[in-house]
């Protein structure tokens, strides 16, 4: 049945995703702050500086008037960046409001506000009231936009608390190559999702500073156990640490050349300046501000947060990598 | 404190193992029932079929004489496949007895006997007498010969449920480069090293069939999960396979060039043979047999495991290894 759905954010994710749906037989609007990148997706059908090589669906249509977008939509996706998620959050709900609609909300964004540590979930709920959403749910697990592009098969989880709503989104998206798994731990499925960019940070530097496979093997381990250390303290459920959006995407984010984090931490390894990595990118790199993020709700639960607190003194306090990242790896011996 | 440490096997494993512990300032002798390799060890220092560049340190023993590599030993190390292991013990457990011996008994063995489908510290302790053994250590983790060899740093595991003996095989390996956790779960230590050969098959043969990165994580995902299940479902703490010898050990393994299981798996899924695949390997491929161990202990115990069943059907019914991966990657999508 064709829905009508309104993707909000037209980077590579939120643009790869959009695709999906019209592929998937749904109506589909997408909506970018910059108007040369609608008119470069509804004339050429190519989103050049997010997936160069890809050519979208022509049945695709892109706006940049949110309100256009947002029209009539059952559904409203959001894949902005974390840091935009709130301003965004607000503009929509304004129309909702005007519109008198209340559309399944769901959102494909990985981080944690900087200064609240708020989840996307928690702004989303914040900026948007009860009566104009049918649920929030996150999509989130092991996936890149450039393998879902060439229709590589990906598993992903869409979870929430309202299991109505994310069994709808499971229907909406789910196709031969793109698999969706539903649950009900939406915080941990946010916090997995967020936290796990620090750790391909660290095994981005490990590759870059030289170290082997035995190595990244090690820290991603001892990085799984830290983040979920934090998620159980903060409320997520133990086990989705080890689900699609846990150790999944853990070990795509850490292993795959396509992620950005692994790429910033490998040219920070290679002696990089920070400064220099984030101009390169040209993208956002999530996993800076939620390493700080991370370091400050692990001293207030008082969690020990070794990888993390390398990190966080690389990229906040100066701290050399190669020295960081040594001391990391050469803790004493204990049980585990 | 020198120690005096036997090593029984010397693959590319046992030996670099046996390399640490000379380094390390101890006296070791390694056994090998192959002449020219001990030879070879004690002339040249090189084992070039298992670690073709490696020189090793001019103070390892090697001999053939597995009397004369046990006296004295208090720390015995084995490190042979699992097919050997029970007859190899039981030769060992003849001269431990007649030389009044008790040493340490350690082993760093990946698999599970056919037919009997029991775990390595289980053969060891069914082959020599307690009087004759000072705790049952296993070493484990993500690790790969290769990578130890060029002192890049790999963290493991020394699992007993001798805690003392733990602690002292700890002591004996650990330097700045070889790191090593304790652990009390033996059983899931065990079963986790077993267990990740068969994901990586399965992870070798997706990147053999042109699957690409989120499909490998997904896989692994679901991979840990299934094995976790059986495991538990044999007695392990479910925490272990979070650790460095369940999830670490998997990630090295279905990430790493050096994994033999990930390149049969590779090899297989690009259309070889599995007689030419085993013929080209040239080493002993563990995830084979552990395949079938595995599948027919989930039979035993009611266990739902769809990577094995496929991994299984593709080795011993001749199941076509296109299909079988593409079955499995698309299963009804479900909660997780």
């Amino acid at each position: 049945m064709c829905k009508r759905v309104a993707v909000i954010g037209a980077g590579s994710w939120g643009s790869i995703l959009a695709n999906i749906l019209v592929m998937n037989g749904n109506k589909v609007c997408i909506w970018s702050r910059r108007k040369e990148q609608v008119d470069e997706l509804n004339k050429q059908h190519t989103n050049h500086h997010y997936l160069s090589d890809f050519t979208y669906d022509q049945r695709l249509n892109a706006s940049n008037d949110m309100s256009e977008t947002l029209a009539d939509a059952t559904t409203v996706l959001f894949a902005v960046p974390t840091k935009a998620m709130r301003s965004v959050a607000a503009d929509a709900a304004v129309i909702l409001k005007e519109k008198k609609l209340k559309p399944i909300i769901v959102h494909a964004s990985k981080g944690l506000e900087l200064g609240t540590h708020k989840r996307i979930s928690e702004i989303i709920s914040e900026e948007i009231p009860e009566e104009n959403r049918e649920g929030i749910v996150a999509l989130s697990g092991p996936s890149h936009a450039e393998e879902v592009a060439k229709k590589d098969i990906t598993l992903v989880t869409a979870a929430s608390e309202n299991s109505t709503a994310a069994k709808n989104v499971q229907r909406l998206f789910m196709n031969n190559y793109f698999r969706v798994y539903t649950n009900t731990d939406i915080v941990g499925v946010e916090l997995g999702a967020a936290f796990k960019n620090i750790i391909a940070l660290g095994a981005g530097a490990l590759h870059g500073l030289g170290y082997g496979d035995d190595a990244k093997a090690a820290l991603m381990t001892r990085g799984l156990a830290e983040i979920a250390r934090l998620g159980i303290s903060l409320g997520a459920d133990p086990l989705t640490f080890i689900g699609l959006s846990g150790v999944g995407d853990l070990i795509v984010t850490c292993t795959s050349i396509h992620s950005r984090n692994w790429r910033a931490g490998d040219q920070l390894g290679q002696g990089e300046t920070l400064k220099n990595v984030v101009a390169n990118m040209g993208m956002v790199i999530e996993g800076l501000s939620t390493t700080k993020a991370a370091y400050e709700l692990a001293a207030q639960k008082k969690i020990e947060m070794p990888i993390t607190t390398a990190i966080y003194q690389v990229l906040y306090e100066e701290k050399d990598i190669k020295q960081a990242i040594s001391d990391l790896m050469q803790r004493e011996g204990r049980s585990e």
